[in-house]
């Protein structure tokens, strides 16, 4: 029994140039639309990570409270549950699978959230990672709609050093021959384990490392054993192609990337009216908190926020550190009341 | 014709229990030895570099000038001209080569300052990187015989961070079958391609990208180009089995694993009595200023200063960066004159 819905988009002409025919776009929701349609939040997903990986955000007596809000997850193109290279048919599939932006995923949640329910504002959109790459989207793609927006530990344009960074990934992954340029028919394991490896140097700070969280935070008997368990574990059980769709969107993020912006970076984040909280990982090593001063100071209702956090990237999320926890869910409930 | 000599050292009880037969150290000398032998420096070779690749911060009218100092630059294990996977014969080669530490290599380069010349007496010893991190080993395993020390962008103790960053480059270059678990008859060269990819996210700082001085800076035409022509331009020709020989070392490297220090890391950072000038790169990513400064606080006569710059690790080498070579070569002027 899936814990989630479809909504069928039909042939979606993509940035890209290419169509994604048939496209699905999977979704879960959380507490009731209210009849003036005015309690809707939508909180986009992370790399890899699919809705039920969002929920550690979300509850009674949280910012994101069901009893109060409508919360609307999409999940991301690529992640397995909406269009994906693992569940689109032929001619589109695995490693044909095209290339679909961040902007090609905002504008199929406002389809989502105009054409199936009929909301013309959102409360919020808010997301971590690569879910505040389309927050970022959101406000600059559809800035009448959004009343406010939270991108945490994420960028409005990926930049090249996180280009670089994914690079790495990329090739760490591919480098196993079992992977066959994308036309497996088993999962490529080493590749994923090693870029499970590559990713473990990134998602955490030096600082989470020296004061060895690892194991006194998060109950690890090694350094081994968390980069088995922890990160080994994380992208195992993904597919190959759908992580390099999703590789392939975050590092052609670009809210300039817009007819509208004409890759005037400064001009897209000027048109994001929306309240906006911007809260880096104060020690993220690949969305670092400089990047987003430089976006903070060009946004006309932004403030900047940093997590005072160490442990990296990983201050915003999965809901590993409840300290930071914390700190996210108190300054949402702060911006909700604004 | 080899522009550099070899020292025979016989068989070598490694650290790690094995016993490295027949061990070769291959070094070059640039100056003269003086007739009272007070004029020797000591400059260890960097991951991979060769001692061709330290002639950057060698020269007339440098702080290490031939014309003044007898500068000795020994080859590291592993790196294909001291004993190394490669070179050495079997059944010890390739994947069998035995694990060799930090304090090995210092170890053996102490033969061939004492045996070889008779030199007593070091005027410095200095280093980058991993060359830095057997410039604190020289401090902390022959405090009496080394009267100054200057590591940059390095560390005494490889950090559990670092340790994870190295796994993710080992994973990368490892991921390609055609390593065949070392006894590969062709270079894996995906893999070498892989590890180059990965590496380039830490070897440079998130600054230096932001301002595009792969391209502004070194004069490559794109991020591509860079990637390319630099980072798979400085693995390629290298042999997988050394690479994994030398990042085994850097993994483990550590003063204090010597039975004088019995693993204590901050004795054996007090034990360091030679005037000390320690010059963590600012924006470096894997060997961070804070990890320097720990250091500093515990050695008896250190001075911690950053370079300033923001080319991340490559701030210390290998020349890439004129501004930084040149505060560096000023720095170590002033502490040779002290």
């Amino acid at each position: 029994m899936a814990d989630y819905d479809i909504f069928e988009l039909g042939n979606v002409v993509l940035q890209s140039g290419a169509t994604l025919r048939g496209a699905k776009l999977a979704y879960k929701t959380y507490g009731r639309l209210n009849a003036s349609k005015d309690n809707a939040i939508v909180y986009p997903t992370w790399y890899s990570g699919q809705h039920t990986e969002n929920e550690w955000l979300i509850g009674p007596g949280m910012a994101l409270d069901p009893e109060k809000y409508f919360i609307l997850v999409p999940n991301m193109f690529g992640n397995g549950l909406s269009s994906s290279p693992s569940n689109t048919p032929p001619p589109w599939d695995r490693a044909r699978f095209p290339g679909v932006t961040v902007h090609d995923n905002v504008a199929c949640q406002y389809r989502l959230v105009t054409e199936k329910w009929g909301i013309e504002r959102l409360r919020l959109v808010v997301g971590w990672s690569m879910g505040a790459q389309q927050t970022f989207e959101w406000g600059a793609a559809y800035p009448q709609m959004v009343e406010r927006i939270a991108p945490f530990c994420g960028s409005a344009r990926t930049s090249r050093h996180n280009f670089v960074f994914l690079e790495g990934v990329k090739a760490a992954l591919t480098a196993d021959d079992a992977f066959q340029g994308g036309w497996y028919e088993r999962q490529p394991t080493k590749g994923l384990r090693a870029m499970a490896r590559v990713y473990a140097g990134w998602g955490f700070s030096r600082t989470f490392y020296r004061e060895r969280l690892d194991i006194e935070g998060m109950g690890f008997a090694s350094l081994e054993d968390f980069l088995v368990g922890f990160w080994e574990g994380l992208f195992l059980p993904r597919d190959a192609n759908n992580l390099l769709a999703m590789l392939w969107t975050w590092q052609h993020a670009d809210i300039s990337a817009n007819p509208r912006y004409g890759g005037n970076f400064e001009m897209a984040l000027g048109a994001i009216t929306a309240r906006a909280l911007v809260m880096p990982g104060q020690t993220d090593l690949y969305f670092p908190p400089e990047d987003s001063e430089y976006e903070v100071a060009h946004m006309p209702d932004a403030e900047l926020r940093p997590i005072p956090s160490i442990w990296g990237h990983c201050a915003g999320g999965p809901g590993v550190n409840p300290a930071d926890v914390k700190f996210i869910d108190e300054a949402l409930k702060a911006l909700l009341q604004s």
